[in-house]
């Protein structure tokens, strides 16, 4: 039964179903023009629900936590990859989710987690599947396509018993540092010539590597070719955010993700509009401070349509409160206490962990349907 | 059953039960000493078993969601200040937890809040107990006690059918901009001399005011006297963090928090440690970036005990990576993959809010128990 979102207890995350529906078509469809499969990375929405429009199949994905690759492989998921550096101690639940069938794969980069993972694989008598991590822009973790240790890595793990490489994966992250669409192309083709040349050089060791696995959303989305890979990893692009479409790879327009808030205060000494979703609501992510157009905690939009209201966004949040100055007195006639508000997020994976579900809208912003996340570790 | 910390599933929340009872007897001493109540503010624990430790009665006690008045209410506390402006949607369930008894106070500062809640209390056939917020150093929501409406307000709550108003509070929130206690002790004076004054002006014109409610943490730390002053708020100092050392009223060696973490690879090119505790884990809070000693995204401890690393802190941070810069290549010997350390939170509120409970150490560093948490709202 529909609800209406003014029935909706505050502060609460709202889903443009028709937005989220287009964002996910358009990765899709780079994907399949591109030449390569799709692992969308569930890491941003969390849900079951969302999942299944993910992945139809609820076959080839990414996860960044153990509990999600728990609430995935419990909702009925297979063949996911657990996108973080394995932690040795994990390894028994990863295999006891094995052994029910979900295929999760794990992530290493390091001579200790391949020699944890033979050990683990010969004292649990199973199997394993990993990928190696490599490093294609210095960002985060991985091994360099030209360090020796990258065929170290994958000669202990052809050697070890019971353990399958699936290949190298990479995650460009240095991308979020990229100004324009030129130099995310840029990007894009390093990510894809350094990952590639990552598996060339454990082939010429004659190391079976069939996977070439790399991604991030403005990576996917810039990328002119990705000769060699053989699978693109994204995530955010289910929802985008502010800063995605201050990086230029989508418009303020294609967010559909937002947290419906509640007015709470007109400070009017100060022209401060006060609402109800402070920094546990909207995350204390502050990536736009660095683009071109610095969002404060996020943009404020009508509640009715989702429509951004021009000049006003979150300018300071404390734990409950979110603060937005208005130009004029005569504005908070528009905002009387107790009316509803939308904000639009800088960073949609931040905001929506704080949420335990979704509020589904429909094309005419009535709410639908109820969907679950997960949460923790 | 005691467990060992290497047992704990990672990233996880740690309780120094030991430094937490230390603190809290601190606040308590210091508001016997001040001659005021100390009415306890659950925000930053939301947890039954500590709010039983920072209130033994289980009375007089602050929230700033509704989530958490019905959690503390449903646990058996009583005389709950709901110390966020209130929402008029929020009244139905309000009136839900005082009909059974709670005794749920809310806080207006603007006529539309008055009017709607002498609506509520005629539509629902009940009364309403209410508290004027004042403003007493331009920081984030109520009235400045020389605002005409300020006695507006309160006519209209004492001509309302039904509403008692309980008194005025104040949030000395600019106290945060302080740098070290002289200017403390002067903000403490000037929220004290301010929300007293608020209350001067009610009673002058003959509205009864019975209670004068101020408080942060560093002003119930710093102030010299309260004279006037019914009760102090206080709540971030049941853990105390890195920002309210850098402020100065607290030790670092007196914060009772901090999130267990596992080291998942090493990226030895950059001498960068990669540990599980994230953006997620440790909250994007950055506020000790403007003090003297800016924490990065926190200190790092050694997990054993607790004592912190000199010169290592989590420099960034991805959504589940924390990354630690080490001075030299032979320091990663220290900090094996799959070795755990803790990470002391720049804002406990915010780090703490990630999780679903705390894992409870006695002094020799043994998990004796689990606690709980509500969140979301």
């Amino acid at each position: 039964m529909a609800r209406r979102l003014a029935e909706l207890n505050t502060p609460c995350l709202v889903l443009d179903r028709r937005r989220m529906q287009s964002n996910i078509k358009r990765m899709a469809q780079r994907a399949a023009s591109l030449g390569v499969a799709l692992r969308p990375h569930l890491k941003t929405c969390k849900s079951l629900e969302i999942g299944a429009y993910l992945a139809p199949g609820k076959k080839r994905v990414t996860v960044s936590t153990l509990r999600e690759a728990e609430y995935f492989a419990d909702g009925g998921f297979r063949d996911i990859l657990y996108a973080v550096s394995i932690a040795p101690a994990r390894l028994p639940a990863v295999a006891r989710l094995n052994a029910a069938g979900a295929r999760v794969q794990v992530l290493l980069d390091n001579p200790e987690a391949v020699r944890q993972l033979a050990l683990s694989a010969a004292d649990l008598g199973c199997g394993f599947e990993a990928w190696i991590e490599v490093d294609v822009d210095g960002h985060r973790a991985g091994l360099e396509p030209e360090d020796p240790q990258l065929v170290e890595l994958g000669r202990g793990l052809q050697s070890a018993s019971g353990i399958e490489l699936r290949g190298v994966m990479t995650h460009a992250g240095g991308s979020y540092n990229c100004r324009n669409m030129a130099e995310l192309e840029a990007h894009a083709e390093q990510e894809r010539q350094r990952c590639v040349a990552a598996a060339g050089r454990l082939r010429a060791a004659g190391i079976r590597c069939p996977g070439v696995s790399v991604g991030s959303t403005p990576t996917a989305l810039a990328a002119a070719r990705l000769d060699g890979v053989t699978e693109l990893r994204a995530g955010v692009y289910v929802f985008f955010d502010l800063f995605q479409a201050g990086l230029g790879v989508c418009r303020v327009e294609d967010i559909a993700l937002s947290v419906l808030t509640t007015v709470i205060s007109h400070k009017k000494s100060h022209r401060r509009l006060i609402i109800d979703a402070g920094g546990l609501a909207l995350s204390k992510d502050r990536s736009t401070a660095g683009q071109a157009l610095d969002c404060g905690y996020g943009l404020v939009a009508r509640a009715a349509d989702g429509r951004v209201i021009s000049g006003l966004s979150v300018s300071k949040v404390n734990q409950e409160h979110g603060m937005i100055e208005l130009a004029h007195v005569s504005d908070f006639d528009a905002y009387p206490v107790g009316s509803q508000l939308r904000i639009l997020p800088n960073h949609a994976c931040m905001t929506a962990a704080a949420y335990e579900g979704y509020s589904v809208l429909d094309s005419d912003d009535r709410v639908v349907e109820r969907w679950s996340r997960c949460s923790g570790w």
